[in-house]
């Protein structure tokens, strides 16, 4: 049976130059991450399926890719809800609070942790909206001060900017203080779950149709508070400061030293309207935007707790995640579709050279390039065809006179240029790029 | 409820030095192979079950673990074998076949593809035997030339070597000239397996004791001149010449140039009994063995024709993995426990020069430093405590007394000095590691 070469409908593959984007924006986040003293871990991609769903609730849980049990332990007399006992994880945040709350003794106090690597959610495949998707997250665990927000923040904000973007605003809000402010409002908590679908609408749509969904959902009267309160773009300092004094205080630090860190007070916003729409949030919320990108790039907050429901005790906690998909989506706008080839592909003239061209190729390496040998045995036009596709800039080739005389042919394969070099000042030859 | 912290059976989690270990030994493995000319790709960690399943039932075929169908599609009335659409991959090279299928019009011709990922099998728990583990392969499609196999071998020895192991051993044989020498000993197609089953038993236990199973399952003769043949130490080339011309003349190209690249004839040998159990295979098959370790460290294959599964056409195909979690064993026991912490922590003497704490970290940063700043609110002493559970060099200290004089306070965590250093030359003095 012939089988289609297309994988299951929402999964990815990534050719050469998508792939190697990926790779190099990954190892420059892990390399930003380091820097600011968060420290690389590993979690299973497969968690028992009670421990994804124990969560309470979130609308994630409905998207749990689920693991058949296998041999005697399936039984379907059981049931369709014995039919699982494994799920893949939908987020890295759960794995990181079971694999804190397992650890805890053996790690530094408080613990920075980094995090990278594939989630999956069974999502209504759709453009733009994937079933595979790789996060990168930056936590702190193990402490309830405000410097952790500053900490996570700042670190997206440096690893985005090294990956390329120009630098994004950040947005901050506090759980507690959006809370104060509907209750001031006069919004009941039953009704609150409705002001927050409206509100997280604001990124897609304008701020009068988001009021005009709010005196439909919360009424005409709260509404119009709302529009003072939260749905302003300059807030009422005291106003906030009234709702609840220790979420304003502690966005007041926290934007303060952004500010202060950045020299850049305007790319750091406090934003009461901002939701972030995860049930673990205990306190401050936030989400970073990028130019060209319509929602947001990245975003985190405070899960004091979330721990606990693990053996070990609730700790505070503070991460952020930056959305991997998204910020490839920006970086493949801006990078040549042409991959990033090696230094060199090294011809084969005839089989009785092919040696003399591994043994050039395995020299270049020891001295620190990249060297292709043409596998196989087609014509030199084949072979300069092939180090063109593969982004080489410079083909080389050693045919019986070159052999003889210690020399190599360089062709520069953009303009067909052909220089000879020595041998053993091919690597120095082909340092000097084109 | 309190769920238990542990991940799955058969799953594991990295805390920071095993987990920066492993990122250690994959970006080397990705650079040196990449200096080959290896192209990086990505496939789905996810399949169609029956892309899974349409191998021609290998062993690993059972050990799939499926994923349940979700909401309409799945209905308990039609049966078990009905349950499931997709499954987890268990390899890299099937995902790669069907990728190479799809984007063959796009790919350089041949295609060197370098590929790490995780993979999965519902193998039984068992210590040193995971369910979730890595596989770094690197293969080429399109060529059926002896070539590609010295390639692909090539660049594992020198993967495996710039990750830190001794020079590992290369055995090869190939497929077509074990099913002569079992053909020559009269041993019929139907039992080859039994033969092949006691033969791979060879790194595991004595000669003897293969040659007695052979003795049972084969009987006395054919076992006899096997032990001449497929069991000896230094078979006769002139045997193996006359049982596959073709097999002999293609191992005696590839070990030729093996040994003359290493300079190291000993290590690249011909193991006629050597059988890799894949039934893709299809030519020249080869394992590394590694000083330390029973069984091998990798190995691989020529399998021309298992891309002809897929839409697109059958090509020449050959390629190998390594063994990523034992190498990980391997280097695990070299390594310090230590992890490699940050250049330096700098701790925040109080909350009022927290921002100055904040700035000379950045600075450091800047300067191509890794500098954590201490998050939360504890006394120093605690605060040399997490630099050191950090594995850093160095505490940093800047109180009013230093703010005031331009100057930081470095303290040696290993012995406990301490010096007052300008806080421009901070860098400087952290370069010089103790």
């Amino acid at each position: 049976m012939t089988n289609s070469p297309a994988p299951p409908s929402g999964f990815r593959d990534f050719p050469p130059p998508a792939q190697a984007l990926r790779l190099r924006a990954i190892e420059t986040i892990t390399r930003v991450y380091s820097s600011f003293g968060f420290a690389p871990i590993g979690t299973s991609c497969v968690e028992d399926l009670h421990v994804l769903q124990n969560k309470g609730g979130g609308e994630n849980e409905k998207l749990i890719f689920k693991i058949l049990k296998r041999g005697d332990k399936l039984d379907l007399a059981q049931g369709p809800a014995e039919l699982a006992d494994l799920g893949l994880r939908f987020d890295l945040t759960l794995p990181l609070a079971r694999f804190y709350s397992r650890h805890q003794g053996i790690l530094p106090h408080p613990f920075k942790a980094l995090q990278i690597g594939p989630v999956w959610r069974a999502e209504r495949a759709q453009k733009g909206r994937y079933r595979e998707f790789v996060q990168c997250d930056a936590d702190i665990l193990g402490s309830e001060h405000w410097s952790c927000e500053v900490e996570v923040a700042q670190a997206m904000v440096a690893a985005l900017t090294a990956a390329g973007l120009e630098p994004p605003t950040v947005l901050f809000n506090d759980r507690r203080l959006l809370t104060a402010l509907l209750d001031r409002a006069g919004i009941p908590a039953p009704t609150r779950s409705a002001a927050f679908i409206a509100l997280d609408k604001l990124d897609k749509t304008s701020p009068e149709a988001v009021f005009g969904e709010l005196e439909t959902s919360v009424g005409v009267g709260p509404a119009k508070i709302l529009r003072e309160s939260v749905l302003s773009t300059e807030p009422d300092p005291r106003l906030l400061a009234q709702a609840c004094p220790e979420a304003a205080r502690g966005l007041d630090h926290i934007l303060g030293a952004l500010r202060g860190l950045f020299g850049a007070p305007e790319r750091f916003r406090l934003a009461p309207s901002l939701v972030r729409g995860f049930d673990y949030y205990t306190g401050p919320v936030f989400e970073l935007r990028a130019a060209g990108l319509s929602g947001s790039i990245g975003g985190g907050g405070r899960y004091d707790g979330l721990t606990g429901q693990f053996a070990g005790k609730a700790v505070g906690a503070c991460g952020g995640s930056i959305g991997f998909e998204r910020l490839m989506l920006l970086l493949e706008e801006r990078s040549a579709a042409r991959p990033a080839g090696p230094d060199v592909v090294v011809t084969v003239f005839a089989e009785e050279l092919r040696a003399r061209s591994w043994e050039a190729a395995a020299a270049l390496r020891r001295a620190g390039l990249s060297a292709d040998v043409y596998p196989g045995h087609k014509g030199l036009g084949a072979q300069f065809k092939y180090a063109d596709s593969k982004g080489a800039a410079y083909a080389a080739v050693i045919g019986p006179d070159e052999a003889a005389a210690g020399k190599v042919k360089l062709k520069e394969l953009a303009t067909g240029s052909e220089r000879l070099v020595a041998a053993d000042g091919l690597a120095e030859a082909l340092r000097r790029k084109p």
